[in-house]
């Protein structure tokens, strides 16, 4: 016995169940639960509800949307001739938060991943094919993870998509912005001589 | 617009308000939140609402309790010659998963600090003086952080108990087991030194 409460029990055994929060975090958690005013409890118990019940996937690109095309897709002002395509829903607002990109989005669901029993006809790849031949954008932008099936997917779409007359691209792999040539991995370091770009 | 769901952006704006949780553990949380199947985000948001809740304070010792007396307190085979006293109820809970104590706790539910206008009045001073006198414990233990309220409070309550003919002892300061001296910053080594034990 070394919880005195077996509300706060539950509460930090759900918390140790999400990633990145190990016992002593869902225990710190919980004791801050406890301080909280019970209105912002409420609300944050509200929250986890609301988007798991509301949420459903935009019928245009695939991410996530509260109603059934999501905003950007639904944005006129963005760049029509623009396609990026990335892994999950996820990874359109990161690119939407570090801005500079403002064309469409198209999210794959997954990446190819044979061993995982991931095929093409298990992603939103149809959709995509349907999509550039009536968008017919002037370049797909593939922002993949530079991970192996992250590879074998871009080189999967590269070879259906570039018979379309669309320019299929991949996002640039090289040295972060502040990092140090000394510090960096070898594969990092050879596809940043490879990728180089005149100056 | 960086998110294309007002749902996801509430529960992501209710988790960056939770300490330790920045935008980009939020960010990750909601999406993992959007994976869970419904009944373990039901799950969650019931035992946070249940924590709030259900939670009340002991009568005995001033800790957390699902009923009037906490477990510990309600637990007649630990040894009553001990009696700790600590800040907050999570003091509790990380002194009893560290095991190797088996007395009973007092819960003061804060430290004197005159600049935060906290005196003895606020805290569960009064309690604890009449418990003293009523079990009148061999040992009064004072397990309170080593920093200024910290201190000022033990020297505060060993001037009470004391003249009550109850030992009263403070947890040891020193260095942390596994640390290296060379590491260790010049107030913890006087104070390790100070505090030795014969071997």
């Amino acid at each position: 016995m070394d919880n005195p409460s077996r509300y706060l029990d539950a509460l930090v055994k759900e918390f140790t169940r999400l990633p990145g929060i190990g016992p002593k975090s869902a225990s710190r958690l919980a004791f801050h639960i406890l301080k909280m005013r019970s209105e912002d409890v409420k609300s944050l118990a509200g929250a986890l509800l609301d988007l798991k019940e509301n949420i459903v996937r935009c019928s245009v690109c695939g991410g996530i949307s509260d109603s059934g095309i999501c905003s950007i897709c639904d944005d006129k002002n963005r760049d029509v001739s623009l396609l990026c395509v990335v892994e999950n829903a996820r990874d359109v607002i990161t690119i939407e938060s570090a801005g500079g990109f403002g064309g469409y989005y198209h999210v794959l669901g997954g990446l190819i991943s044979p061993l995982d029993g991931v095929g093409p006809d298990e992603l939103n790849i149809r959709e995509l094919i349907k999509r550039c031949a009536d968008v017919s954008p002037f370049e797909l932008i593939l922002a993949l993870n530079p991970t192996i099936e992250g590879d074998a997917t871009s080189l999967y779409l590269a070879g259906i998509i570039t018979p379309m007359a669309i320019t299929v691209s991949r996002i640039a792999r090289g040295l972060p912005v502040g990092a140090d040539l000394e510090y960096a991995d070898s594969a990092t370091i050879v596809k940043s001589i490879e990728g180089r770009i005149r100056m």
